[in-house]
This record gives structure tokens, sequence and C-alpha cells, in this order.
């Protein structure tokens, strides 16, 4: 695939004009002529290029100068962010052309999304404009680009870190959502990309240049529809071998459809086709901003398992029959461990009240850590065992005190990491605490444990879903390597 | 049905005989042989009957005179709790028949659950001496019974308020579970039943005595296995008739039959013929406890809807294109408002970045109250809508500050609980705040609002497939009862 310069020089802009920023600072949110935030938000992510406002009808903005429009910007212009209201787009455009100001962000809405017949006309307008000015169009109605490297965003508060995800939706809130909570997950971004109408550049487009970005490991993708659907099975298919592919394609039950009309104008698609895309390119699918983020962690930080073999390690009979049946359903296998195992694990685990079959139901044994130990490691040392979900109840952090739960907490990262038997090991908290302190406790280490890379996912369906893609998406490579 | 005295006795003890429990108070939780905690949590609950604790090796428990065995307290004894060691069971059992004490509830574990041959053997004596006896045997390996209007219940910290939800359940922990955070969903009960292995008193049994029970009116059962299909088939469709009957059918898979096998040594059987129950008796069926819970909260809250038809009221393209598939995959429909409807809409709703077919995204009207009360007044009349699922964004409350949210939760109350067209509205947050203060308004929000009695939902997915279930549940009635 081809590198392309032009987006080469839009993600990493060193002259940015902000056409319809007002003086305003006092509204929040970025909004159709509205505010600075577009300004503020680029400070704040650190940027070293220069920002020039543009606005006809003020002088200044945050401290510097402000154009009256483009052209009147007295060096070439890398990257325009334009939030005028949708009837002056057009005029915008024009200016850009003069300009030649190729790369463009337009973030206002208003178009053919809306289904009326005057917005639809200015749609086309602004389409022709940018077809006969060769403008590299990013939009309408869209959040266009983060890239914490170059220090460029759209959105408030968001991180300075870079990593190596990058996220191309068809959602600006989808991308708020997910550039928010990523961190959450361990999850930091090279390159993220809002696109909504696809007047011009489509999600093809920017596949094409993550492809080879050698910043980007991983490829998160939310569409609502795509202009030529071959073109990106053929990408995706290729990509799919290097670089995971993630991907939620929204809007395909008949009501999603309407809806996607009404969001972004375009056509969803069938069922079927995208099932059959799928099952072609081994991409990976999601049906969730939630699971798109366990998913993603999954990548980043869980090793490729051998097999389908999951142990479960919980407490609780009822418990124990549950887990087996969800981590069934989702695709994995709840083998009994060997009778090699079980002796050694009745040796300290009484046999009354309690089952060391798998799913391990050892109830105290969470009250004392050295003996959760000694279950982990024997565990993971059976030959049966593929991969291992850890269930710790957390009310035992009553009982074992702060020191006992640290301890747990650093075993579980090291043995999460690095175990002599290089199989995966990922928690999910078996807790719903009214207790305030046990609460805080598991909000705490949902989101400390997944920064420090130990997969943390929210139930027992998440992660052994997430398991399972992780298994498919790597005996889908294998095989198709050895095919090839 | 017959109506069954003992069982009346069994939920309605005044002498209550405890053997095993021993003068150590420091050890928490109920365990063999361990702790006074059974009676520590009948005085929290109120219980006003005497409680006579059995332990031959000590003369006082918690201020109260210890008899060395049943036969030798001086009235005659409504309920036993058996909590000695396995082997010591059988001993205990013939002294309660010496005694005439016929309900006997066993907490101990450690039978053919275990797998062993001896404690397969100990279970058989077990089962034995009860027939020959003709005790009522609730377990062994169980919690018992919890009833708050009596002030009897195994768990610590359970609550005093009694409702009209009951739950018979294979599993000690799932009660433990259900019984604790019920509250949240504004779930109290009339009766628990935890019974474990069945040896003599099982599922349908209970059943029995619930459905002429006059304090209930919701029927939860999780079931592992059970021993007389036909009876409990005759029994839930007789049953659901009046009383909705919520069921978690577990083990249904290949792993999860054999943990059954390891909990509660029952046959789990096969997932064709329990779809065929489901079917055919009209029976909800849930998959967790979470399930559980929302469903119950659906059917105490949620008023029988007239259809299908669900409106979505949140905000974000993306989103609204989420919550349309979420919503039919769920089995609800998302029809378009009609023509009036949204022209009414227009009216205070800009066209730009908004949508008002259905779902309805609206954006910055959450952080309007007075608009957003117009909008959920005119989706409600809207004649093509059955019901609404209202999204609140909660970092709206930012902007919109205390008062107005205290405004907002009084209004959705209100309207939740009465509106003029009789349609369920209930809630689902749209929220994933890393800001604590948000995430402290929702998990007070999400707790608060269903003790009111107004439904609020952990997803839009739960909440469409309780909703879907709530209107199956009355269709199935309403044809049962044409066809009759």
């Amino acid at each position: 695939m081809a590198w392309d310069p032009a987006l080469e020089v839009a993600f990493h802009p060193r002259v940015v004009a902000m056409v319809g920023v007002s003086a305003d600072t006092k509204r929040s949110g970025p909004r159709p002529g509205g505010g600075s935030s577009f300004i503020s938000s680029y400070e704040q992510l650190g940027f070293q290029g220069r920002i020039y406002p543009v606005n006809p009808k003020t002088t200044k903005i945050l401290g510097r100068k402000a154009y009256p429009n483009v052209s009147s910007i007295p060096e070439p212009v890398d990257l325009v962010v334009i939030s005028v209201p949708a009837p002056a787009v057009p005029e915008v455009l024009e200016d850009c052309i003069t300009a030649n100001a190729r790369n463009i962000h337009i973030y206002t809405s208003g178009f053919e999304e809306t289904g009326e017949e005057a917005a639809k006309e200015l749609g086309r307008r602004v389409r022709q404009i940018a077809l006969r000015g060769g403008l590299r169009l990013i939009g309408p109605n869209c959040m266009g680009l983060y890239v914490p490297k170059t220090g460029i965003g759209s959105f408030a508060q968001l991180s300075r870190e870079s990593g190596p995800v990058a996220f191309i939706s068809q959602s600006g809130g989808h991308c708020n959502w997910f550039c928010h909570y990523a961190a959450n997950y361990g999850i930091y971004f090279s390159k993220v990309i809002s696109f909504g109408n696809a007047y011009i550049l489509d999600s093809t487009d920017f596949l094409e240049y993550l492809a080879v970005d050698p910043d980007t490991g991983i490829i998160c993708m939310y569409l609502e529809g795509v202009k030529d659907g071959s073109k990106l099975f053929r990408q995706v298919k290729e990509i799919n071998r290097v670089k995971p592919v993630i991907l939620w394609k929204a809007g395909l039950t008949e009501s999603g459809s309407r809806a996607v009309a009404s969001h972004t104008a375009s056509l969803a698609g069938k069922e079927a086709i995208w099932r059959g895309f799928f099952a072609q390119t081994g991409a990976v699918p999601v049906l969730s901003l939630e699971e798109m983020a366990e998913m993603t962690m999954t990548f980043l930080y869980v090793k490729p398992p051998r097999g389908k073999r999951v142990a479960v390690l919980g407490s609780g009979g009822g418990s124990s029959v549950a887990s087996a049946d969800v981590c069934s359903r989702e695709g994995l296998e709840v083998p009994a461990l060997t009778q090699e195992t079980q002796a050694e694990l009745r040796k300290f685990i009484s046999p009354a009240g309690t089952s060391i079959k798998n799913p391990l139901d050892t109830g105290l044994i969470f009250r004392d850590v050295s003996l959760l130990e000694r279950e982990i490691a024997l565990v993971a040392a059976d030959p049966l065992i593929d991969m291992l979900i850890v269930r710790p109840h957390l009310d035992m952090a009553h009982s074992i005190g702060p020191d006992q739960v640290d301890r747990l907490v650093n075993y579980l990262r090291d043995f999460s990491r690095d175990n002599p038997h290089g199989k995966p090991m990922v928690l999910s908290f078996n807790s719903w605490a009214n207790d305030p302190w046990e609460a805080e406790l598991r909000a705490r280490l949902q989101v400390e444990l997944p920064q420090k890379g130990v997969p943390v996912y929210s139930s027992l369906d998440s992660a052994s879903r997430a398991l399972a893609k992780l298994f498919e998406y790597h005996r889908f490579q294998k095989e198709a390597a050895e095919n090839q």
C-alpha cells in the first residue's frame, strides 16, 4: 500500500488554521462557531506548531491575532479546522483553495444527515468544491484528528501519552468515549480519526495510511457505512495478518440502519454480507465500545493462548456452575484438571464445600494469599490448561488486610506478565459491593491493574469472549499463513 | 395445590435449635462447627422466638444456656439448624427423631458433591434416616431459610424489610448475593430458600407452598437439577398465570453440567428439553443473578406495555445507532415517530447535529431539564410508541447544577410511576465516569431510584431485554387465557 504524504502532513501539522472559533472562552465543548475550545485542547496537548484563529469579526482570540480568512495567514497552512455554521462552509472552502490549504477538517454538522432538502443541497455543493479544489477533506460532521505525539486533538482533557493503537471512527461521540476511557484499559493512541459523513476521505483512505504507519500496531474501527466495500475487504484481509483489525460494524439491524441514515447518511449494508466479511478477513468483531476497549486490551497484554482450554479460579458452587456455562457459551472449553493436579491441590484444600475439578471453587483460599499463589501455580502447570481466569472476591480484602492485598496484586501482576508456562492469566473481580470500601478497592484495581499491563475484565462473560476471540485471531493468521 | 402446614411451621418457627454452634464469636461467616453467627443473624433480624444452642462441649453460648442435644430441649422444637461436621450429622438426625423435631435444615456440606466414596455413603445414610423418621429436610449443603417477617436467616446483615418476592435457590452463594443486593433494585423478600442437595425437600415442594402463599407475588428460582421434572412443569405452568416465575436454569452447557455435579450432585438435563420447558410454561428465562434482579425489578415496577415499540431518548449519533441495534437484537421495535410528533419536537430542537426520528439524539437538551420534560411528554404521547427508555448523560449534571438534577430525578420518578398515557418509562444512565463526582452521582441514583420504584438498568441491553421479556410474559398469559 502506498504511503500518503498528504495525510502525513495532516497528522503532523506545524501550521493550523482554526476557522470559526470565537473569543468566547465561557462556552464549554466545541460547537459551530462556538468557543475557543479547539485552541485550548491543542494547547493542553502541548502542540508545538503555530495556531492561527480565523474570524473576521474580531482581532484577538486567546491572545492570538485573529485573521479574517485563511488566505490572509502569512505562511502555508498544513491543516484547517472549520467550525463555522453549515451555510458558511462553501465560502471557507473556496478561501482554502485560494490559500492552497489542502488538508481540511470540517467539524460542522447539519448536512444530508438532517434529511432536509436545503441541507442536502448544501452538502452536494461542499463535496463539489472539495473535489474541484483537490481538498483532502475529513468530515463534515466529525471530530477530526487526535494525535498525541503531534499534540493535536479536538476534545478537552485528552491524554498526552502515545501508544500503538489507532482508531478510525464514523462517530465523534464514540471517539470521545474511547479516547477518554482508553487509559482505564491501559490503551494509548498513535492516531485517532473521526471522519463523519466522509465526503472525500473515507475509512479506506485512513486504513491505507495506518497499514504502513510504524507507530500503529492495532487498528480499531467503528463503521456505519463504507463507500468501497471491496477495497475495505482487501485492505482488512491484508493488514489483519500483521496488525489486528478490531471492527464494530454498526447499523446492521433494520432500526440501526435507519439510525445510521440519520447520523452520517451512510448505507449500513446487510448483516449476511458483513458476516462473510468477518469470516474471510479474520477481522475481530465487537458490538460495543466497552467490548472494543477490552478486546484492544487483550491484544495489547495477553499472549496468544495455545488452545481454548480455560481454568477458572473462583469461589462458590453456584458461581462455578455459572462460570462453566458462561465460558462454554463464549466458545472456551473448561476441562477437568488432571488427576495429578487435583491430588496436589487436595493437599491443602479440604473436600467439604469446595471443588478442585474446574471451575475451581476453593472458598476460603482467597483469604490466604500464599495458598492462592500455590493454587495458581499448580493450575498453570497443568498440561490440560491453556489459560487462566482468576476471580478474586474482594470481600476477602477485609479479612486479609491491606498488606496482603498489595502482595496479591503484585503476585497477580508478575504471574500474569510472565509465568514459566507462558500461559495467559487474566482477572475479573467477583464483587458487587455495597460496602463503600470494597467498591473503592474494586474501582481502583479495575483501573490500576490494566495500566500496569494486567488485563481486568468487567465480567467473566467479557473475559472469556475476549480470550476466545484472541485465540481465533491467532488461529486464523496461522491457517492463512499455511495456506499461502 | 395443597397447603403444607409443616412448611408453614418451618417458615414461621417460634422455637429453633442450633446444633453445632460454638462459643467462638470471633470466627466470621458460618461454617461447620464454627462460630455463633447463625444466632447473631437471627438476633439481627429481630427474631422473636426462642433459640436453643446445642453443643455438648460447652454450657453457655452468647449468654444462652447450651444443651447437649435436641432431645434435652425443654419444649417442642419447630426448626433445627445443623452445622456439625458431616460425619456427626446422622447422630444428630436420630436425636431429632427422638425429640420429634421434624423440620431440619442441614447447613453442613461434604457429601456426594465431593465425589468421594465415603462421603457418598454418608449421604445415603443421612437420606435413609430422614426418610425413616419422616423428617422434612432442607439440604444438606445449603443456607436454608430467610424469612424477614419471622426474623430468621443464616446470613449476616440481611434486610429486616419484607416484600412480595420469593427466591428458591440451589446455591447458597447465589442466595447470599441476591438477598444482599436485592434492595439496590427495590426488591424485598417474602421467603428465600436455599435447598442445596435436596435429599428430601426439592424445589417443587417449596413451589407448592409459594403458589398459595399470600405474601408472595413473584417467584425467582435458581435450579441446577430437578428430581421430578414433569411436576415442576405442571406447577410452573399453573403458577405462572398468576405469579410470574423467573427461572435461571444453570448447568446446561457440558462444562456447566459437570460443575453442577461437583456442586449439588444434581443432573443438569439437556438444553433442548429446557427450551421446551420455557416455551410451554411461559416461565421467564434469565442467565445470571444480575438479570434475575433486573427482571424482578421490571415485574415489580413496570406496567405491562401494550406492544414492543420503544422510543430511546439519548444523545450522540453513534450512541443512537448502537441503541437501535441493541433494542432490535433484544426483540423490541424502534419505529420512527409520527410526523406530527417530529414537527412538535422540531419547534425546540434544532436540526444540526440532532435526530428526532427515534432513537432521539437531542444532544444539548439534556442540559435543559424543562426542554427534556417537553421532549419526554411529546414522545410518550406518540401513538406509535409503547414504552420509553431514557438515557440521561450524567455529565450534564455539571452544567445544570444540583437543584436541576433533583428536579430531573423527581420528574422522571413521577412520570415513570404514572403518566397520562400509561406507558412504561425506564432509565439507563449513559455514563462511564472517570470523574469521581459523576461516578458517585451515578452510583447514588442507580440505587436510590429503584428503591423509589423507578427502574434503572445497568445497560441499554439489559433494559431492552427485560422490557421485551415483560411484554412476552403478558402476551403468553393473555393467549393462554384465550385458549382455555
